[in-house]
């Protein structure tokens, strides 16, 4: 599949596909809030949507493909109204959407990457702006739920992580000019499997020293 | 007066009124956290020119019309001023308010509808940036207040629902090519009426199915 | 050294050395908050150079300079690496730090200002601007920590009003044609002593009329 990703119509069922899981994760919190409808609907939208803004308004891509693709603004309709109808349901597979948030993660960190590049930024700067494609639509929807973003959170299993060696791995592929289909297909899967592996063994990222053995109260 | 709503002057008094009249929200939510003078005017002004300032960005419209037209940036100067001497008086007068509040509401989920086609997106991306322009400066004034925002909250009376009909109805009239000052009039005094009747009667939107008997204290 | 503002090379240096105490900033409330060490990297990213990135959306000087200047990029991680390792040296040199700060507050109000001016905007709407580049980080930093921004708290010593008097004494000079290396230097010294004084004695904002004597119980 991966082999096609410069195929247009795949790499758009992809992001489809990508935009969704974000959109569930934020529908959930937002049940979990104790939100109304409405807000459900808006809380999917920004996750799924809010790190792609944020990049398109960044390199200058106006207006943002959020406002130009129906699919991308329809897909958190369909998460929020799926969420809303069966949210039991879906609570109760959650280590399937985590997996599908991962996939979600991997892919958006790549081709996050590929097109801040593409619009003439240089490669630490794509690589920045393809982390902040991936995470950007959490860290967003847990500021609008007005939670710690669960991104910066000491006790969070690696979810930055991934996709910064993902998006690395991009970024130096084109350094190199190996960037394809295939070699962006690899980034991807990496940052996939290092999330698969960070939620299976629970690695987490070390506090500043000094604070390990401090009590956790002062937190959050 | 909506006759008119195309005669710049007219429209621009207007635009200045529901500016004036989200202003006083935010200032008011200031002083309820206890805020300084200056975190009162500064949420006066996110919430004044919050929805309009993101909506431009959007649309590529930069500078946008908050940071050029002198007015939009005094007038949440003067609601501040008013709230900061005055303010037991303003709350008493909380209904008030709010019906201007609701003039707001709908005046801008229309300019705002109608600005994003000009600025040449698509039928269902403008209205969706009609309802931001509503409903941004809101938004952002709760993020920055450190409170859930109350469009997410389902304890609070339609507020999105009668911005997303007054959107939807200008869309409808720029589809079918009858948009002109009384169909954009009747669409904002639509989303005015509506807003009116959800605070009159408590209209208020589901939560998520299998959640209606839950108790709230797992919400904010 | 103030005399050579506008000599490239020192004006980059000035930059950097307010981008890396502002980072200080944050990467010290991302420890206090028990943040991971990512966490601690992007409170320190975000809190330098958020306001200059919101100036350069605004303007529309997209990409915006906190992703063409690697510079801009690097020195919040060495921030962010130097509290991590060293943070309680780094807590107990606060007053440094304050004093760093308010140096970083009075040269951005400054140069802020200038380059909104530079790219079109009006003298108000510059010194604005130049007023969110200088404080603007400092609010995204405590929103993304889930705290009230200390800028609009009536709890803390003056903040705002101090960069205030730094963008309107550049637009000032601006408007009389006086602005030169001379002008704009005392403009920041004038931001970078008022901020000192207000830390010194104590300087605070009044809250509202009749407030003044409430509990503050209903604040933060």
């Amino acid at each position: 599949m991966l082999q096609e990703l410069f195929n247009p119509s795949v790499q758009h069922a992809l992001d489809l596909a990508g935009i969704f899981v974000f959109a569930i994760s934020g529908a959930l919190l937002a049940v979990r809030k104790n939100f109304d409808v409405f807000g459900i609907a808006v809380l999917a939208e920004v996750t799924a949507l809010g790190g792609g803004l944020f990049r398109d308004l960044v390199i200058g891509a106006v207006p943002p493909a959020a406002f130009t693709d129906l699919g991308y603004f329809l897909m958190p309709l369909v998460a929020a109204a799926l969420v809303f109808f069966l949210h039991p349901e879906v609570e109760r597979i959650q280590t399937g959407v985590n997996v599908f948030d991962a996939a979600g993660l991997g892919l958006f960190c790549v081709t996050g990457t590929v097109k801040a590049y593409e619009y003439g930024l240089g490669l630490t700067s794509s690589a920045v702006l393809g982390l902040a494609t991936a995470v950007g639509g959490g860290v967003l929807r847990d500021v609008l739920a007005n939670e710690v973003p669960s991104l910066l959170r000491w006790d969070r299993d690696l979810y930055a992580v991934p996709a910064i060696v993902g998006a690395t791995i991009a970024v130096l592929c084109i350094r190199f000019d190996t960037l394809n289909a295939f070699t962006s297909g690899l980034a991807a899967i990496t940052a996939f499997s290092l999330r698969l592996l960070a939620m299976r063994y629970h690695w987490r990222a070390p506090r500043a020293w000094n604070r390990r053995s401090a009590t956790a109260d002062d937190g959050q």
